[in-house]
């Protein structure tokens, strides 16, 4: 069932159609579409509070712009729901997030209006400056560029470096701080206390009380000298809220606080800032979930993306499993830190704004002291958890894969290098599921195993996730760790098992078999069992090795391998160019093995969002696929080539 | 000859000596540090300009903390030559950047002192902040920690991150902000505008003079109404200088600007900061190459590291080759991309913070409206660069290609993933030499050649860099296209060839072979070709293939290879696992070749510092290593295996 539009919005097919509405009518359709949005996010799911909280600036922004001359760039893009439906995505928007249906995120080939693709957060200040500097460059001077960026992307240090090149840029650029205190948990650092302050005005009260204080006895001259005293009080307020302020020390005319849901005058200031040449921001304070109730004053977090939900009581629904299930992986590693943490005093956990997304709130709350959200940072997340190792501390700096990407340097250069003990737990390794490429963990077997003095480990179950932290967290004193695992649920409902030392770099045997063996890496071997089972049925016995470490090899196992047999399948839940597929053919040639050998794994392409099991079916890799690539191989026309 | 230090400095041989001097003796000591550094860059060459800058600050931090109990992390190392000279390293201070001999930047192994390694900019005070919140969560409490950062290096966006969790943190956490205006080449940003700006108080005397117009009549009032004048004055002051300072917003404690060149004052206020908990930061004020009057007047790039110099009249000593000798790849580039540009309006170029290290200082001198310094900010670089590219430019962004991983996740997220056609120059791809291992460029190959939607190619010589180049600015609607060459000379006294159109992912093959065949990537391949010749003049027949394309390969040319030859050596300047020869391998599996294949390259090991030759030989691939390699091949006892 298709969810009905308001009468406003049933007839809003794209921006002009916006812009046709008095203002007076704006109001009704920010109520319309926020029904749209709830509806929609009740029955469907997705994400939630963060579009529901900009819906006014969404509207005002289509009102007052010209867009797609105009660029509009939004950060991270949960936000961007409203966006969808008001440009020409209203009745696709059910399909959001779904195998072939529309993305999640503002992508550009999904629509004219979608400027720059995101995902991650952060960027959208830089890439709004690349617009504006290249439409100065082509002269065109009435073309707008805004770029709207919460709070919480405001953290991370692309943001900073682009306002830092925004400000001396002489650019028609319009910065939108969308500050609703929260990334997908609650925001965190200094920056954050700081526009509370100034939201609050705490810092330019204070400064004048302490001038009131001195001036007070000035009442003492009578009327003029009051007067003075206004003035005063004038200058002050005028200087702090302009020169002295965060970003006007950018160079960046800062605006505001204005209140992020008075559609009307956010359209007389958008109007304004129009006509304000340079680089300016716009600070807009907004609520998460603003407009239903249970997402407003509930957990904030928890509304992020809900999942399905009834929408008159605000009751979450949660599927009840008839049997016992596997646990998420997030979860093992979350219970299992503190698990270990418990018996190692040395344990630390740090996550980049992510204490959900990686279950590392367990530890926050059962040990506050030794578990550090350090914001959306993972830079900074990464190059801290160094230091922390420099001082004899075990540190478990959890990140997901694709945002792993973001800390690359900080890895070569502050742990590799250096040859520190940092353990890493990378989550959403391989394909992210619904929120698509930008999540999808697809590069962190290619890009770890490349460099010196890293361990590069993966878990085909839980005990193996446990196993490998345990052992992570035993004395060593060099070479970082890294264990990746999937999104979602592993395989084993008794997930509880022992700690058992695990020796780095060895792998296990699965199954003996004939002709063919899988090689796998990770929890995507458990795909590798269920088609030896089906291989066995067909009276074809195939082997199966679980190698647990893309690096170090278990070269000792291998040589048994080669030895053994002549058709091998690699399996990875990772890109095949340089991944763990192609380090298994590095050691067939330095030790002139000649198996045939085929790579099973994410292609050479951007893969979109889907179910997991969808994307892993359309690369060949589902267990059907692998199936059929094993046929493909033990057929003697094919294998004797 | 080794240098002779001064009097004092003869004594010094550990921190300890430095706090046995009476307060007064200090500025003799930085008299002789200075002498000593000059001596000894003079005649044995490193950076120059930075070290100096940072004398009087070196040897107060020295005197006033208790290192290295005391953790010191010095920001990028430039400046660490007096820290180094001071704590042991006097008498092997002359062995600066050689091979085998000490580093050109502060080292975990070589010296407890040198607490964090350094190289890349902007770390230092994510490094400091986890080495205090260890030491808090340790319980030590008297424990300090110092962040020596440049005005340059604070424009990275990890310090940012850094600053905005240190804010927070409650840790003893004290972060010297090192002012002078300069990175390598001069600063630039709003930042570094801000920070002029409140070193000559022009946001206090604004708001001053405001103040000051409207309490004017005030002295009508009397001398009672002026000495409330003063108070207002100085509450004003005070609250400016702390509560709205842009590093009090990010809750740091602000002190400063202090004169940098002060030893004595240094001195008295780092022991007052010492007894002040919490983060804090010192803005201090400083004059790169201070005290040698030829960097202090001159230009400030040239001599950040000027080569070798008569001490006494300031000449830069320059060699005068007897015949024409190969340009820098760097300045091919540059005088290229000019060239280009010349000739298609929509090509810009942007560097982060290396104009004069890149040679896109020559586009910015011809056309300053088409080249960017975005400062010390890759991430931005990349992003902003592909906002450019949606507006239809031709963005060739140059940044270095160790430098380019703190860029990884822009390039795949903003980039890749949008599929949009921006063009990369790596420079300092392979072994950057003196530099060492936080420059070389060992792993770009791999890191992007797992990228979807990208072009991965390397220039044998000044012409195919200058054509390859010609192609990247070929009209095009996607694919990125990374470049990748080395520092230093290519091989072609006369470079300025007429452009050709390379088909992408065509190799070329330069030489025919018998049994043995050289693939090589890139300008490493000249070394191939002496081979070749060596070989020859055995009677043995080696081919050649420049493959120019790791991504896309040229895979006609690898059938026929693979048809031909049953010996395959690939070489790269670049980490052997998942690189170029990786890339081969692939291929082979894919298609069931069967050859015997050695991959020539950076081997899985942290390469240290040295000549460029010398690193090349240790690795095994310099002509005698290649040669070796070959001979072993073709060698019947071992070829037979």
């Amino acid at each position: 069932m298709l969810i009905e539009p308001g009468k406003l919005l049933a007839n809003i097919n794209g921006p002009d159609d916006v812009k046709k509405l008095d203002q007076a009518q704006l109001v009704q359709l920010c109520d319309e579409l926020r029904h749209f949005i709830i509806d929609n996010v009740s029955v469907y799911g997705g994400h939630f509070g963060a579009s529901l909280g900009v819906v006014e600036l969404t509207v005002a922004l289509h009102y007052v712009f010209k867009t797609p001359y105009d660029q509009l760039v939004w950060d991270v893009g949960h936000q961007a729901y409203g966006h969808k439906i008001l440009t020409g995505r209203r009745d696709t928007f059910h399909t959001n997030r779904v195998y072939k249906g529309i993305s999640g995120f503002p992508k550009r080939k999904e629509s004219i209006y979608d400027t720059f693709g995101v995902g991650h957060s952060s960027t959208s200040v830089s890439a709004a400056l690349g617009m504006a500097v290249a439409s100065k460059y082509q002269g065109l001077d009435d073309k707008q560029h805004i770029a709207v960026i919460g709070d919480g992307a405001m953290t991370g240090g692309i943001a900073f470096e682009g306002m830092n090149h925004a400000g001396v840029s002489d650019s028609n650029i319009l910065i939108i701080l969308n500050d609703n205190c929260m990334s997908i948990d609650p925001n965190v650092g200094a920056l954050k206390d700081y526009l509370t302050d100034i939201t609050t005005s705490r810092t330019y009260n204070k400064l004048k009380d302490d001038v009131w204080t001195a001036l007070g006895k000035l009442s003492n001259f009578g009327k003029s000298a009051q007067e003075i005293v206004s003035k005063v009080e004038h200058g002050i307020k005028a200087t702090l809220l302009s020169q002295s302020n965060f970003f006007e020390s950018l160079k960046l005319r800062y605006f505001g606080p204005v209140d992020g849901h008075d559609v009307d005058h956010l359209v007389h200031v958008l109007n304004d800032l129009k006509d304000i040449k340079g680089p300016k921001i716009l600070h807009c304070v907004t609520v998460k979930g603003k407009g239903y109730g249970p997402a407003e004053k509930g957990n904030a977090t928890t509304w992020h993306a809900p999942g399905l939900f009834d929408k008159i009581t605000g009751e979450i629904y949660k599927k009840t499993p008839e049997k016992p299930q596997a646990p998420k992986y997030q979860d093992v590693f979350g219970h299992t830190l503190v698990e270990l943490a418990k018996q190692n005093e040395k344990i630390v956990g740090i996550t980049p704004a992510m204490p959900s997304g990686s279950s590392m709130n367990i530890m926050m709350k059962e040990m506050p002291d030794r578990a550090f959200d350090v914001g959306i940072a993972e830079q900074h997340a990464v190059t801290f958890s160094a230091g922390l190792a420099t001082q004899g501390l075990v540190p478990f700096c959890n990140i997901y894969s694709s945002f792993m990407q973001r800390a690359y340097d900080q890895v070569v250069h502050d742990v590799c290098i250096q040859n520190l003990p940092v353990n890493f737990c990378l989550d959403r390794a391989g394909f992210a599921g619904a929120d698509g490429p930008t999540h999808h963990g697809a590069y962190d077997i290619a890009y770890f195993r490349c460099l010196p003095n890293m361990i590069v480990a993966a878990p085909m179950n839980e005990q193996e996730l446990r196993n490998l932290m345990y052992v992570a967290q035993l004395p060593r004193t060099e070479k970082a760790f890294s264990i990746r695992y999937p999104r979602g649920q592993g395989v084993m409902p008794d997930w509880r098992t022992p700690f058992e030392e695990i020796e780095i770099g060895k792998g296990r045997k699965l199954r003996e078999g004939e002709e063919l063996v899988f090689l796998t890496l990770g929890h995507i071997g458990n795909y590798a069992t269920e088609v030896c089972e089906r291989l066995a049925a067909r009276g074809i016995e195939a082997g199966h090795v679980d190698m647990r470490f893309v690096k170090p090899l278990d070269e000792k196992l291998l040589h048994e391998i080669f030895s053994q047999y002549k058709k091998v399948i690699t399996i990875e839940d990772g890109c095949i160019q340089g991944g763990f597929g192609s380090a298994i053919l590095e050691f067939m040639a330095d030790h002139h093995y000649t198996a045939e050998v085929k790579r099973l794994g994410i292609p050479d392409a951007i893969i979109e969002h889907g179910e997991q099991i969808e994307l892993h079916r359309e690369c060949g890799f589902d267990p059907d696929g692998i199936e059929k690539a094993a046929l493909a191989m033990l057929e003697p026309s094919l294998a004797n080539r």
